[in-house]
This record gives structure tokens, sequence and C-alpha cells, in this order.
């Protein structure tokens, strides 16, 4: 970076990029201009740090970029927003290597096209350590956004994504993710959990593409963990969340979560960086595809399992 | 931090916040909703980070917090757009003070407000160190953007705004600020010089106020110092810049130069961060009230000072 520069690596990373059709102007001047052609527009900001959010040491910069668009990505779309643009703020001490940088705006680029939208622009500055800060854009498309603040007694409570898979892939990283240790077990797909968690795949289709009559009532994304973001429904819709364990399990964590002597129900309800959608539909909605069963809305106020508190870890906070 | 936790602290720093207009949905859920009413937004995102655009020693919270907004409200207004809204994100060891990111947060809606938006949301995470990532909207307000694109030889270069003072300040800092060590000279104004290197105080009036029929041809916010920007213009535009030195002098910063045994005009010419605005306005227009005449716009390519290339230092580099 201290050789190439701050204007030559602008140069480099935007290099052959086509912007999508929300973006009006992109990058070269003062600042972008976004399109918005409902008059309003989505918006929702996250911020990376190294050692905190991602690990050199697990990721490279394609994986990187790729988490970093995604999990705001999903943000826009838990409003029930289609994601438009995003623009990227990012520091680096000056001894990163360039190619580190441009793999980043890659995987950056990729997963913005996944989600249907370009990079309109942003800031390189010198830090310390590697720090992204996205901030991403969405147009309702014709609706109006998606609260928290909708769920009804009598909704069904479904989830569209995968939960716990990111949590497992994180034990499994901490512990060595050195499979040898489980001759007995198929481990075969381990690779693919651990990868769920270097890169969240948010189910962006499951809400895009959700057919109209079939809107939920409240909607959001998990990403503190199933029972803090059902939480903040629960408060926000001042109602009561009733989650059924058995529509929850999921086999494929179990031999993983008893390789690691834990509770692979712990990683779903609590887990964080899901990135799955949770939401609440009306009894009368026949859920559509990819949307799973796993509760539903009772009058009251919190979150339960099978009708009782759930003692144990109950999601993710930044300054525990 | 760490006693009072992520969502304590959001709620700390929310409570009491009236939005503007421009934001048709706050904090609380996904994401924000803000209001296009032109179909389409600016936006722009800048990133601070500790001990590289600010110091503790130097500066509290208020002033930190007013800057983050300041420097990415001027480049909403850079291209003739009114600012909206933000969304910040802010990362921070868990042993900050309270009252410290309370403080920035008063900071930041104080500056939000001068500059006529408010702050619709944001992110806060844990950092090693203070990491500010301000993301900026606007409204083109009833006309195209005016990019660095525009200038056209026979126009007329003028700025708005303080050039040079947050360089002397900058110095007036690094030297220890002792104005003990100048008593032959008047200093009682330099603590204002240095209150502007912690604080730029962009004119956003003199470009949101222009009166119809005197729009400049380019314009641009002065913050890697004014000969790398009016190059940008230059580039942009296809033409040369010549400056005048006489024009650009400002007597308020020779003793101060002089004390420091520097050059006034380097600091005028590349210091960086001024927040000023730039522009090049047709020969035909009554330069606005605020508006200063500096140099012209000719056929060719670069910037000159008085017909002559300038050596020394051209501005601000992230990596340099």
């Amino acid at each position: 970076m201290r050789e190439l520069g701050e204007f030559g690596l602008i140069a480099r990373i935007n290099a052959g990029r086509e912007q999508g059709p929300g973006v009006l102007l992109g990058p070269g001047d003062d600042a972008a201009v976004v399109a918005a052609p409902e008059g309003r527009f989505v918006v929702t900001t996250d911020m990376l740090v190294q050692d905190r959010h991602f690990r050199l040491d697990w990721s490279g910069g394609h994986d990187i970029g790729r988490k970093a668009i995604a999990q705001n990505a999903a943000d826009v779309v838990a409003m029930g927003a289609t994601p438009s643009a995003f623009v990227v703020s990012f520091g680096c001490p000056p001894e990163t290597p360039v190619d580190f940088v441009t793999d980043l705006a890659d995987g950056m680029w990729a997963e913005a096209e996944r989600a249907g939208a370009s990079i309109a622009g942003g800031d390189v500055v010198r830090a310390p350590l590697l720090v992204i800060s996205v901030t991403a854009f969405g147009d309702p498309a014709g609706r109006e956004p998606i609260l928290k603040s909708g769920a009804r007694p009598g909704d069904v409570v479904a989830v569209a994504g995968l939960l716990g898979w990111s949590a497992a892939g994180l034990g499994l990283l901490l512990d060595g993710n050195d499979t040898e240790n489980y001759r007995c077990v198929d481990t075969s797909y381990w690779s693919e959990v651990v990868a769920v968690h270097k890169v969240p795949q948010p189910p962006y289709a499951a809400v895009l593409d959700l057919p109209p009559g079939s809107e939920p009532t409240a909607l959001t994304d998990v990403s503190d963990g199933l029972l803090a973001d059902l939480g903040h429904i629960a408060e926000s819709s001042g109602v009561a969340v009733d989650l059924d364990s058995a529509a929850l399990a999921d086999p494929m964590l179990d031999p993983i979560a008893q390789a690691l002597e834990t509770n692979a129900l712990d990683w779903i309800l609590a887990g964080g960086e899901d990135h799955a959608f949770a939401a609440t539909f009306p009894e009368s909605v026949d859920l559509p595809a990819g949307w799973v069963r796993i509760g539903r809305v009772l009058e009251g106020s919190g979150v339960t399992v099978d009708g009782a508190a759930r003692s144990g870890p109950t999601g993710w906070e930044s300054f525990a």
C-alpha cells in the first residue's frame, strides 16, 4: 500500500467495474449519486474490525469482503427492501499487500452483485489494523418497509437460512479445525460449516421473491443470535414468542457439538452471525419457499423455548 | 462502555434526539429510512482513525464528533446538494468512558443540525482504538449535482472558507501550542486558528445559498490541499488552473508561519483538511457572497501558481 498510495489503490480497485442501475454516478467526485426511484431509501451501516469480526489467519481478503457486504445487505433485505448500492470505508496499515486489498474489493463486488447491486464509492485511510465500514442502501420495492414491530399474537414464527452453522464453524476454527481428531464421525461436510462462518450466505431471495400476499408482519436479520433478535421483535411488537426446539434441531450440527463437547441448541439459539432471516407471518399465510416454521407469537412478553425461559447464552453483546 | 454495553449506549446516545424531516425512520430497526424526494440522493463516506485523524490529547469527544460530521457534510455540499441525514459506525475499546461517547454523539448531532440534517442510525462495535466512519446523504435540491468536470477555460477560480488555518493550527499543536514562546507578536487569535484545526467549519451557506444563475461550473471540497483538489478539477475538466498568490495570501497566518519557521503559502496551497470550497464560475457571474477570486481556468493541464509550477508539498496522501 505504501508504494501504490491511496489514489493508485482507488484506481486499481475501481478498474473495469460496471455499476448497477442503482448507481447514477460512481467513484471519482466528492460524492456518488444513487437512485431512489420511490422517493425514499433504506440505509444501514456495520463496521468490521480485524481480530474482532474476522481473523487474517482464518480468512483471505475475498472472504472478508464478501462477509462485510453480506451482513449489510442482509439488514437491507430484512426491511423487505432490494439492495441498490453500497459504499465502503476501509482503513489499513501501509504495509498491507495490495493483493489483499484487491481480493477484498473483488469479494465485496462479488457479494454486492449476488445481492443485485454495486459499490458506488468509498474512502481508504491509514489505520494500525484493518477496519471496514460498509453502508448499504435499498429500495422499498413497492411496499412499506417490514419492521420489527408488526408481530401479532397468533402469527407463525419462521426462519429462512442456516441457524447455528456460523457458531459451529467458529467453534471448529477455535478448536484448530483439525478433523483428524474425530475419526469415528463423518466430518466430510465440516469444512462447509466453517465456510459458512467465514462467509455468511443470507438467503436474500427468500425475502425478495416473497409472493404478493405472503408478506411477514415482522422481519429481522438474525445477527446477534435468534433469541436476541426475536427478543427485539417481541419487545417492539409488544408480544411474546415461543419457539419449538424440535423444529429448530439440526442433525448436521449434533456431531460437531458432540465433538466439541457443547450444545448444538445453544449455537442455534444464541450463536449469532447467522445472517438468516426471522419473521412472523399471519397464520393464514402458506409459508413461502425457503421458510421453516419454528414457533408462534403469543400475548405477553419475552422469548421462550418449548414454553420455558431459556438459561444459558442469549446472544452477542459487543462490549461483554 | 464495558458496564453500559452496546444496547445501553445506543439507548443513551439516542435519547431525546429529534430527527430532521429527511429521516422517515430513525434508529431501532434493521435499517433506517431516509427521504429522497427527487428520486436520487448524493452519498459520501469518510473514516477517521485515532492518532491519524484526531488525537485524544488535543481534542475532546465533542470536537471529534463535529469534525467527523463536518468533513462528510462538506463533501455532500461540494456536490451542490443539501445534507439530509448521516449514519455513523463507531468502534472503541471497552474501557472508553461513556461520557466521551455521549460527548462525541452530542458533537455529531450539533454539527449535523448546523448542516440542516440529523443522524438516522449507526453501529457500535468493539475496537482496540477509536474509529469513526460517517456516511452522509444529501438532496440535489432541484439542480444537477455540481461535478469536478465542468470547468471551462476562461472561468474564474474562487474559494469560500479558510485556507491554511487547519494546517497552521496543526503546526501550533505540534509545536506544543505554547504562545509564551512568542512574546513579541500578537498571539491573541492563535487559539482560534487551533480551534479551526480541531473543528473545521465548512461554509455550507456559501454553496447552499448560491443565488439562481450563479452556479459554479465545477465545485469541490478542499480536503487534500488546494493544489491537489484543484488538480482533480483540472484533470476531470481537461483544463489548467493558474492561481494568484497575492489573492491567496492571508496576513493572519504570516506571524504564525514566521514563529514556526515555515511558509504560510505552503499551508494555504497544500495544508489539507481545510474543508473550504473551491469552485470555478463563468467569467460573466458576479461572485456571490462568501466567495473570493483566487485564479483562473486556462487551456492546458495542471495547476500553477503565478504562472509557474509549484515545488514543495502538494497535499495529503494517506499512505505517504
